[in-house]
């Protein structure tokens, strides 16, 4: 197995298959952070080790996986080269969008309009308030969910089966959805959230006043503000027409506060008005319920997935996984 | 000195004030909190108790200042009862809006159209996670922003200087602004984020997917949806007016960055969208810069208010205060 990029998520991956005695070769097309990882698996335990290359060519050579852990920008790149070595193995990544990443792997990851390697989009939802290889953690996905893309017609079932088996061995929820599907909730869940924290917190700029009055809302409301614009610009841009449907979904119920508050009673009528958002975040995270076998089947999957459920294991012949869903 | 309510505000005062070696008496309308008080009282160092009475008549009888901490809805009532007692010390209270809480002091503070005490708007900007006479503590004011209410006109200064030199010397930072101020600053710090992250988390309800993928940003951005919606609609809608002229300039901000989302060039036009907000929340919260005494005039101090300054003491003599600006 390989893995291309050794930052906070592609080193915790590196580290944490290592951990589960996998054979694994790590590339970055830093030096520095080479040389970083060259010196951390020389300190790890002998049956953890990895290997770092010089090269993403030696790194894949004898890998049937490459986890293609670079930020989205640097991602066509590294698919160009793996089409130039002729890469014929799985290729996943880990990147925020799923639905651009795809259509990149699609036009890239061939070569004489033959199709080479079998993409699998990914995407641990894994804290990224940290970063560097320094910062990897082989426990970094233990219990985090980490979406698999998968499509209705099940094209590429078997390599992803058994990719599920892999990455649920390394403590992971695996989360079967369409590209669309996730594009759509972490446009709910991550990229609305950001740029609401951002327009919340542009307000204290012109009232100093406000700002020395901050305290736990404003402090939690708007922690991801501080991201740098150009990472939330990418995420967000890069994921535009979902995040606009998310978007005008808040801004249609924010408007219904106004009228609340602009109307003759708004403490009475907000009341109802705030409940639904009190009883989802009063239920989440969402707990494990009902644990089940399912067939390893893409619609038994991607229905599992639609009703918020995961997968925690994959059986050994392949044929079932072991499935839970949210009580 | 008389604290009315010892939920966490109030027996926080009530503690704090007791640490400081300050006479001070303590009432509940519930007669468990009162026998809670009592004992703690009983178990506290003999020079730092307090009393708990009976009565509210008990409470105020020797005191020159009334801290009233009990929640909104049940303020005037409260007021009344001190007017009926014809109380004429200094009043204050604790609740997160001024303006109104103002108006009801003018109406209810009086008897035969005389004004008796006089009425000085705070509130604490401190941490409500918990709740009760159980969860008080003396330290929970240590540098927390408490703003105390003051008129351009300065009326009623002298006592407000005497309360600025109580209230820091608790540990918190005394913030003057007019009510109008606070309320329009809390609508921005606090109203609008409980109100935005109801319409955030609300999105979850509907997409039980969203709610698997909801990791750090979904956390930190909602989590004061699930305080209690009768708690948030009566904050919110008691400051209705400042809470939607804050929620228009949120919304109008948002409707720029749904305009960039729809554009040619999301991610380009995004990054100059974003960097106000960013700024803002970087340089948050403010920490003490440029320090001076200044004046104890209700102009000089309004206008340390408004670029976010505090008041850390009062001279002895009342006449200057030791005032910090923002860094």
């Amino acid at each position: 197995m390989a893995v291309i990029g050794l930052g906070l998520i592609g080193g915790s991956v590196l580290r944490a298959l290592a951990a589960r005695g996998h054979h694994v070769s790590g590339y970055d097309a830093d030096p520095a952070t080479r040389a970083t990882a060259r010196t951390a698996a020389a300190q790890a335990p002998a049956n953890a080790r990895w290997h770092v290359t010089a090269t993403v060519a030696d790194a894949v050579r004898d890998a049937d996986l490459a986890v293609v852990a670079v930020p989205l920008p640097a991602v066509g790149g590294v698919f160009d080269e793996l089409a130039s070595l002729a890469y014929v193995g799985v290729v996943t990544d880990v990147t925020s969008v799923k639905g651009p990443v795809r259509d990149i792997a699609l036009d890239r990851l061939r070569t004489g309009g033959q199709s080479l390697a079998t993409f699998i989009g990914g995407h641990p939802m894994a804290g990224r308030e940290t970063s560097g290889f320094t910062a990897a953690d082989p426990r970094l996905f233990d219990d985090c969910a980490w979406v698999l893309c998968l499509e209705e017609d099940g094209a590429g079932l078997r390599d992803w089966i058994e990719l599920a088996a892999l990455i649920t061995g390394l403590g992971a929820r695996v989360v079967p959805a369409t590209a669309e599907e996730h594009d759509q909730a972490v446009a709910t869940i991550s990229h609305v959230p950001h740029l609401v924290a951002a327009a919340v917190a542009a307000r204290i700029g012109s009232d100093p006043l406000a700002g020395t009055l901050g305290a736990g809302s404003f402090r939690d409301g708007t922690r991801v503000a501080a991201a740098r614009p150009e990472l939330t610009a990418a995420m967000c841009g890069g994921n535009a027409e979902a995040v606009l449907d998310a978007l005008d979904a808040v801004l249609a119920d924010l408007a219904a506060a106004r009228a609340a508050l602009d109307g003759a009673d708004p403490i009475t009528t907000l009341v109802p008005w705030l409940t639904p958002g009190h009883t989802a975040r009063h239920e989440w995270p969402p707990t494990p319920g009902e644990t089940a076998d399912l067939p390893a089947r893409a619609d038994v999957l991607l229905r599992l997935g639609r009703v918020g459920g995961w997968i925690t294991s994959v059986a050994d012949d392949g044929r079932t996984v072991r499935a839970v869903r949210p009580a």
